[in-house]
């Protein structure tokens, strides 16, 4: 498990390095785009009546909202994959392909999260939902472990941040997993169970070594 | 309120400054795009007749004026973006969060353009479209305030120009915000309103402090 | 007309540089991968049969047909977009507002490319594609005036190599506007006519000044 | 067959063989994303019942495959396009045409898979989606013969690796080119079939020339 730099790595100044993050960057785009295409004007009979058309609309809320909460969803696991290659001095062929097949769920998200807007109260709308996210967040930690024991890291983090970054990617693993029973007897405290994310990371938060934020200056 | 530079921020050089630009290019590119999808090629009893063909897109004409108008409005939110991000010299992560809440209604634009080319003669349709477009215009305040509050900024700008700039900003956001009485009146109205924009931006124009354009030409 | 190099430009070697090129090459790929959307999987009653299977796939063979010829247009324009901002040393305000009117246009060519693949014997539908593509052509003529006039190129061309290129970006908008009369009359021969673009661009290429590889190779 | 090194080459660290890597990168993330829109959210008469919402589910269940399916393939051609670009010391203008007909069957490749997907048992759905994939093999080969003959690569390959590494590439050619007559007796089989590139890959893997890794980092 010591960290060993090979040959065929790609460096972080390497044209092969930036092609992965612009790919990346294109497909999360696009993912977060794509549910406006959802939201389909909607027809009325008397085409200037606010009324008629306040009601029309009203039943797009859910698209509207489905939307929004998607965009917040894929837009959070950008944000750590940005944080995360942050951190790598290079990439090999392996991360490579754990990336793609991160990404292929990310590509997902958004029916699982349209699936969600439209039975919010089926149990089973709920599972596909929370165990589609757990996935992504679970990937998160394998591409972090990769990139860990092969040495593609800038600066190698310290023990207890390490252990402390994992924690802190398995944490929703965990939460949404726990869910999936709630959401079979009530699936708005289903919902109100992934609130516990807050508190949660805020202890996370308390635990977190010292030296975390030296390491993530790099 | 002093400007402050920070470690955790991203630098104008690096890959992650890159990273937030790439994806806000892409995102743009797919809201400028994706209206096209909406003209859907009409079917016509006689597939050789002139005169039924220009009858089947006549109905279309909103649609064609809807994509053109929804290209114009996003693309100078792209131009302004640009310019926007030409003053930086690093980004922090708030700022990274602030960007993507802004790229969340560049996103959505499409559906209050559409619901505007569908329902320009109703109050409802001109309100939720100069709602939107007045968000967006605020949350370019916010990004400019941020980055301005952090020291984020290539060169502080003078107060003058500070002023000026945010004064441009929210222009937009007032005229959109009074634009939506109007519109209950008489939509047509409303919709004349918003080219007082062209007035009052050359009043701005002529305000703008003399160096401004050194301060923009960093 | 002379030559002048402004402070508030944008040098090829700057971020925003890029951006503008990023954005563009993000907008192109959408509107040619975009078409594969319409090409929907048909129904057939007996899902084993080859022979049914043929007879459906058969129907959509104009929509494969328009996908292929959408995908070649636009990937020709994006090599000339490719080849022209490679003889650029800087970019002005000025040429990302002409940037975003000449794509705009692009973005909107699939749906003239859908609309020619449908009613291909229709005058209209053939008008309307040769006014397309005609003002995309034209408009990159207004880019490299641009550029030309406000001193924005690497080097200067010599006046036999301006005059040549400028040619060979307004022979298709006049082959274009020739082919439309010919389309109330014949839709299959104003398609032909198109083909002249052959013989013509093999007799500018005999009279292309010796200097102009020298000059594209800066 | 000389390498030769020619004036209009755009060498690796130029703005212009930068926009070719992100112009690919934004198709193929395009094609990659685009199939979720096809896996459109059911309507069940009784919105909280699983049951009901399992078994419309189950009908979507192609619709998914196909995505995972399309995903991995499309994404397989791009860790290909990847790894092939970081061999090149500079493009040339065949190079970025030949590059534009690969991108197009890319760009195609959602249309036979989602076919696929839902005619598995139709040889010609078989058919179609062999002869797709082929034609993308086979471009992969004419883009490393182009590079190779015109001096494009970082390295010449030595002749065994250049072997090789056709052969490699012309493997799934061959392999689905056989299947397509397998599918007419069975199509089961024929997938079966592709199945066989494993060994095959093992055995091409056992003959690689030693000093295949060496020349692969540059």
């Amino acid at each position: 498990m010591a960290a060993k730099r090979r040959n065929g790595d790609f460096p972080r100044d390497s044209v092969e390095f930036g092609r992965v993050l612009a790919f990346s960057d294109g497909l999360f785009a696009i993912a977060m785009t794509l549910l406006v295409v959802g939201i389909v004007v909607p027809t009325v009979s008397d085409s200037d009546s606010v009324g008629e058309l306040a009601d029309a609309l009203g039943e797009l809320q859910s698209n509207v909202i489905s939307f929004f909460i998607s965009f917040a969803v894929i837009g959070r696991y950008w944000v750590a994959h940005h944080a995360f290659f942050a951190l790598l001095k290079a990439m090999d062929r392996g991360l490579i392909g754990l990336n793609l097949l991160y990404l292929a769920f990310i590509a997902f998200l958004p029916f699982p999260t349209a699936l969600l807007g439209t039975y919010f109260e089926n149990p089973l709308a709920v599972t596909i939902y929370a165990v589609s996210v757990a996935i992504v967040s679970g990937l998160e930690v394998v591409l972090f472990r990769h990139a860990h024991d092969r040495g593609l890291m800038r600066r190698r983090p310290p023990d207890d941040v390490y252990r402390w970054a994992t924690a802190t990617s398995l944490a929703p693993v965990a939460l949404f997993a726990l869910s999936i029973p709630i959401a079979f007897v009530n699936t708005t405290a289903a919902a109100c169970s992934w609130l516990l994310a807050i508190p949660v990371f805020r202890i996370l938060e308390r635990w977190k070594p010292a030296r975390t934020e030296d390491f993530l200056r790099g």
